[in-house]
C-alpha cells in the first residue's frame, strides 16, 4: 500500500487532454493531426515506389478535375455550415444536458489517423493493426471492471444497446443449454429435474459445456438450445430489470424473441435504485409459479437519474437463492457508469479500501472540496460489479471518446461458445487475436478506427484514480456541488414571484442531477409541469438554435406508469400534495448531466455559480412571460 | 430521353474523388481538412465570447501540462507506427483481396469534420444537424433502390449484419400480426383461417395495421404479436436463404429466436445464384406440411462470389404463390451490390431501358471496352429490386465511405409500427426528422458523423450512371477484363511446370473473381487445394506484413456441405475428376475483389496485366518451392 502514490497522479493533466472550450489546445491538435495525415500519405507513397502515379499532370489540371474538387469543397462547406448552425456545444460549461462533454483529443486524433487506413475489425485479415487493439481495449475494460483478465473477455460494440442485446443473447442461450444436454446426452445430467436444469448456476452450465465437449456431443447439444430450435414462448422464464432501465432492454426482449410479457420491471425506491425487497418478492412469486428467471439486470448509472443499483445486494441475493436451488444470469448495465469504477482503483487496478479511497480523493486533488461521496453503499456496489456475468460499458459515454463506441465485458469467456459460429471452440487454442471476430459477436463489419480511438485513450489516460478516475471524479464532484448549492439556494425570484427549486435526490449517486421548479404556493402539478416544460424549451433547441443560448439542458418525465410512486416525495417537497400526484401521475424535470470535467475545478466556481443562478432566473422570467 | 446526356457525366472526375494510390490529392486533402478543423475551432471560440478561457498561460506552460501532451503524442506515434506496419494497402491496384478500396475524400473529410461536433443520431436533440442528414441519406438509398421516396424509409446502420437483423425482425413481427388481430379483435379478420392469416401478403397486413388503429386496438394487438408474447418454437414457419448467403443470416435466425432449424438454405446453381426451381420445390414442400414461409432472402452480390440472385424470378414466384393463397416477406440482401443499381439509373433516377443503358455504358465512357455486361438476366434482377419489402445496402462497401456505415431501405414505412417503441405511430404526423430515431431502429446511440460522411458522399457523387454508376461500372469492367484475360492466359509456367488457371464462373455477375490454379495433369483435389492455399499465403498477411508484398488477395473455401455440387464443373475444368470432388468435397479458391476504380481505366492496362501475370508466376514459384 505504501506504493500507492508512486505513479504521480499529476502525470496526466486533465486540461491538456481536451481541445478545450475555447479550442485552447488548437495548435497542438492541428499540428498533431497534420503529422498523422502526413504519416499516412507517405505510407501510401512509399508502397512500391516503382509504381507510377496514376494521375497525369494534364488530368489534374483539367477543368473537370478542378470542378470535382470544387464540388467536393462546396459540399463540405455546406456541411460545416450546417454543423455550426445547430450543433450542441458539448464542450462548454453552459451545456449541461445529455451525457455529453468535450471528448479526448487523443481519441479523436487516433480515430482520424486510423480511419484513413480504414480497417474492419470483423476479420483479422482486414484489421491486422486494430483487431489486437480491440482485444487490448477489451481487456482494459474487463480489468477495470474487476474481471480476471485471463479468463474474461471484452470487446467494442457500436453502442450500449447492442451490448445489452449481446448480454441477453448469452443469458438466453445459456439458460437453454442444460435442457438441451438432457435431450441429447441425458447421462450428463442424470437425476436432475427440468426445474433444476433451468436453475443451474452459470458456472455449472459452463462446466457442462466442457463435459459436452469431452463427450463429443457439444455441437449436437448446441443445436438443441434455443439457437437451433427457436425460443419457445415463455419456456425459459422471465427477465427482471429495474423500472429505471434504459429502453433498449424493452427492445432486447422483443428482438431476442423472449417477448415483452416475459420482461418484468421491478419497482425502484426513492433513490431510483431497484428496490431489493421488491426484487426478492418478484423472484419468489415467479418461483412459486415455477417460472424460471432468465436474468436479473442491475444498472450502474441510470440514464435518466444517474442512479446506481445496489449491485452488492443483488449479488448477495443470487448467492442466497443458489443455496435454495434457484439461479439466474446477472448482467450489469453500466453503459453509463462503467468507467467510473476507475475512481476506485489504484495504479495496479486494485480496488481501494474505503478509507484510503476517501483520503486519496482529497489528497490526489480529484476533489477540490470534501464530500460525503461515496457512501458505503455506493462503494459496495462498485466493488461488487465483477460478480456480474457480463457488463455493458460504453467508451462513448464516460470514456470521453467520440461516437460510436459501446462495449461489453464478459466474466467467463467460455460462454462465447454458446453464441459463436464457425469456430465452435473459440479460445481453446489460447490465441489472443481472433481471426474472425464477427463469428462470436453480434455485429459484423466494424470500424477498426473505433478500436484505435479507445485503445489510444486507454494508453494515454490510466484506467484508475490517476486518470479516468480524476476526470470522472471531477464530474461527480460537480454534481455534488451543484446539489449543495441548489440546497442553499432553495428558491429564486423572478418578476416578483418566488420559485422553489428541488433536486430529485439529495445525494446524487453519480453525475446527473434532475431538478424542478415550482411557484411558491402552487399546488397544481400540471401547472408545475408546464413551468418546467417551458424552462426546458427556453434552455434547449426547442426555442431555436442553441448557439446564442445562455444555458442548454435536457429534460425527462417521470411517470407513475414507469416509476410507481418513486417520485412522490420529490413532488411533495415542491409543495404538491400527494393526491395531486395521484391525479396527474407524472412530473417533468430538468435533467442536468454534468460530464464536463472543468466545472468543479474552475478557478472561480463561486462566480460561475452566481452567474448560473442569474441565467436560471432569466429563464424563469422567460418561461412565465409567454 | 433526349435530355439524358444533359447532366454532363464528366461533372465528376473519378480520380479527383479519391486521395489516390500515391496520395496524389494530398494537398487538397490537407488544406480542406485544415479549413474544416479551423471552422470547428472558431465555432468553439465564438460561442459566448464573454466566457473566459479556462486554461491559464501558466498552466499551459507547466511541466505536467507538457508531459500530458508528450504522452498523447507518444501514444499517437505508436499508433501510427502500428497502422503503417501491418495495414492493408486498399488504395493500391496491388490489393485485390477483400471488398475494399480507397474511400472517397469527401466522406473521410466530412466524417472528420462532423466528429468534432460528436453528434449522436439516436435522438434529434443530440444531432440537430446530422439526423436530417441521415434521413436524407436514407431517402437517397431508397430512391436509388427504386422505392417511392414518399412512402419508403431508409436509415444508416452500423453494418449489413444489423440491417439483416432489422429486416428479419420486421418480417417476424409482421408475420405474427394477423393472428394477434384474431386474438384481440376477431371481427377484423372474420372468416379467415389461421393458415390464411399466416399467409397474408405484406401489404394486406399493413392494411390490417391501419384497421386495428382505427378500431383503437392496435396497441393491444401489437402486444399479442411475438414482440409481446415471445416467439413460439417454429409456429411462424421458416426463413429461406440461398446457400451463398452471408453468415450474418445464420446469426440472425439465432438472435431473433427463430432458430437455425427453421432456417433453410436453398441450393445455388453453377453460377452461385439461388436455384429458382429448388426454391419453388422447397416452398412447396413446406406448404404441403402446412409450415408457413416467414421470408425469402435474395442476395445481390454474394460476398464470396459476387453472384446476383435472380431477383425478378423470386418476385414473380411470390406473385404466383399469392394467387394460390401463399405469401411471405421478401428481403434483398444487397449489402454488397446495392450501390451498383446506380449504374442502371439516369440523371433523374429512372431505370434505363436496356438498349439505352448498353449504349451509355460505352458513350459515357463508363466502360473503356465493349462487354457483354449486363446480361438481360442481371438487368432484370436489378430492375426488380424494389419488389422486395426491405433491402440491406452498405455505404461502407460500394458506397466507398469508411467503416462503419451499413444501411437498410424499407418499401413501406408503415411497417415501422411493428418494431417501434414509445411512438406507436411513427410517421403519421408526416414529420421528416424523428425526435427519437432510436425508438424505431434496432440500434441506439450512433455516430452522426457517419451520416455526415454518407450524406456528403451522396451530395458529391450522383447516385446514377454519371456518379456512383461510373465508379462501380469501372470496377465491374475490371472484373470482366480480368476474366477475359484469364481466359486468354489459360496457363502459366513456373519452374518448368505448367499450371492451369480457371475463373469460378465465365461471366462474373459483379466485381468479384474467384479463381484457382492446378498443375497440369494433377488429378488430386487435395494437392490442388494445397497449392492454392500456399498461393494465398504467399499473397496475404499470412506470409508476413504485406507492405513489401507484390500482390495481396483473399481466399475462400467452397465446400459440398455449404454449396452442394455447385463448384463441381469448375473443379472439372481444372482437370479434377468428378469422383475426386465427391471424395474431398471442398475447393480452395483465390478470391479477388476488384473494387479499385482505376484498374480498367489505367492508361497502359496491357502493361499492368503483363506485370500482374509475372507476379502470379513468381507466386507460383514461391508456392511450389516450399
Amino acid at each position: 500500500m505504501a506504493k500507492q502514490n508512486k505513479g504521480n497522479p499529476k502525470d496526466v493533466t486533465v486540461k491538456a487532454l481536451f481541445l478545450g472550450p475555447k479550442s485552447e489546445n488548437r495548435e497542438y491538435f492541428k499540428n498533431t493531426l497534420n503529422f498523422l495525415m502526413d504519416e499516412h500519405m507517405h505510407w501510401r507513397r512509399d508502397f512500391h515506389p516503382e509504381d507510377r502515379e496514376i494521375f497525369s499532370i494534364d488530368e489534374v489540371r483539367s477543368k473537370n478535375y478542378q470542378k470535382t474538387l470544387d464540388r467536393t469543397s462546396e459540399v463540405l462547406s455546406q456541411l460545416s455550415a450546417k454543423l455550426k448552425a445547430t450543433s450542441m456545444p458539448w464542450f462548454s460549461a453552459r451545456y449541461l444536458g445529455h451525457m455529453n462533454s468535450d471528448t479526448l483529443m487523443v481519441a479523436n486524433l487516433a480515430y482520424m489517423a486510423a480511419m484513413l487506413y480504414n480497417p474492419n475489425n470483423v476479420a483479422y485479415e482486414a484489421s491486422t493493426a486494430t483487431t489486437p487493439m480491440e482485444i487490448e481495449a477489451g481487456k482494459d475494460l474487463a480489468t477495470m471492471l474487476g474481471f480476471n483478465p485471463k479468463t474474461s473477455w471484452g470487446h467494442i460494440t457500436t453502442d450500449g444497446t447492442i451490448a445489452n442485446y449481446e448480454g441477453l443473447w448469452m443469458a438466453r442461450n445459456l439458460k437453454s443449454f442444460p435442457l438441451a444436454v438432457k435431450k441429447v446426452k441425458p447421462s450428463l445430467v442424470k437425476g436432475m429435474s427440468d426445474w433444476q436444469l433451468l436453475n443451474m448456476p452459470v458456472q455449472k452450465v459452463l462446466g457442462l459445456v466442457g463435459k459436452a465437449k469431452k463427450a463429443g456431443c457439444f455441437d449436437a447439444v448446441r443445436s438443441e438450445t434455443v439457437r437451433g430450435t427457436g425460443v419457445g414462448k415463455g419456456t425459459l422464464g422471465v427477465v427482471l430489470v429495474p423500472q429505471s432501465k434504459h429502453y433498449s432492454w424493452v427492445k432486447a426482449a422483443d428482438v431476442l424473441g423472449i417477448g415483452n410479457k416475459n420482461f418484468i420491471e421491478v419497482q425502484v425506491d426513492g433513490h431510483f435504485r431497484m428496490d431489493i425487497s421488491v426484487l426478492k418478492k418478484t423472484i419468489d412469486a415467479h418461483i412459486a409459479k415455477k417460472i424460471p428467471i432468465i436474468a436479473v439486470v442491475g444498472v450502474v448509472g441510470t440514464t435518466e437519474e444517474g442512479a446506481i443499483d445496489r449491485i452488492a445486494e443483488i449479488a448477495k441475493l443470487r448467492a442466497a437463492y443458489e443455496k435454495k436451488g434457484i439461479s439466474f444470469y446477472f448482467h450489469v448495465d453500466a453503459a453509463y457508469g462503467g468507467y467510473s469504477r476507475a475512481l476506485f482503483l489504484d495504479e495496479k487496478s486494485r480496488f481501494l479500501e474505503y478509507n484510503v479511497l476517501k483520503k486519496r480523493l482529497f489528497s490526489d486533488k480529484v476533489f477540490v472540496g470534501n464530500h460525503s461521496y461515496p457512501s458505503r453503499e455506493i462503494y459496495e456496489s462498485y466493488k461488487a460489479i465483477p460478480q456480474a456475468d457480463s457488463i455493458t460499458i460504453d467508451p462513448h459515454k464516460m470514456g470521453y471518446v467520440p461516437y460510436a463506441a459501446g462495449g461489453i465485458a464478459i466474466k467467463d469467456r467460455r460462454i462465447l461458445d454458446l453464441i459463436s459460429y464457425f469456430a465452435a471452440y473459440v479460445f481453446e487454442e489460447g490465441k489472443d487475436s481472433p481471426t474472425l471476430l464477427g463469428s462470436y459477436i453480434m455485429e459484423g463489419s466494424k470500424a477498426g478506427a473505433t478500436a484505435a480511438g479507445v485503445w489510444a485513450a486507454h494508453r494515454t489516460v490510466p484506467l484508475n484514480i490517476t486518470g479516468y478516475g480524476e476526470i470522472i471524479g471531477r464530474s461527480i464532484e460537480a454534481a455534488q456541488m451543484f446539489t449543495r448549492e441548489l440546497e442553499a439556494t432553495k428558491s429564486l425570484k423572478a418578476k416578483g414571484k418566488e420559485f422553489l427549486v428541488q433536486p430529485l435526490v439529495w445525494t446524487p449517486d453519480f453525475n446527473i442531477i434532475c431538478m424542478a421548479f415550482n411557484e411558491k404556493g402552487n399546488a397544481n402539478l400540471e401547472k408545475m409541469n408546464a413551468l418546467n416544460s417551458k424552462l426546458y424549451a427556453e434552455s434547449s433547441y426547442v426555442s431555436g438554435p442553441v448557439y446564442k443560448n445562455d444555458w442548454v439542458t435536457s429534460n425527462t418525465e417521470l411517470s407513475k406508469e414507469d416509476y410507481g410512486d418513486a417520485p412522490k416525495d420529490f413532488v411533495k417537497r415542491l409543495g404538491i400534495p400527494e393526491k395531486e400526484w395521484k391525479r396527474v401521475g407524472k412530473v417533468r424535470v430538468l435533467r442536468v448531466c454534468m460530464l464536463n470535467p472543468f466545472i468543479s475545478n474552475f478557478q472561480h466556481h463561486d462566480v460561475l455559480w452566481k452567474g448560473f443562478l442569474e441565467i436560471l432566473r432569466k429563464k424563469l422570467e422567460g418561461a412565465i412571460s409567454d
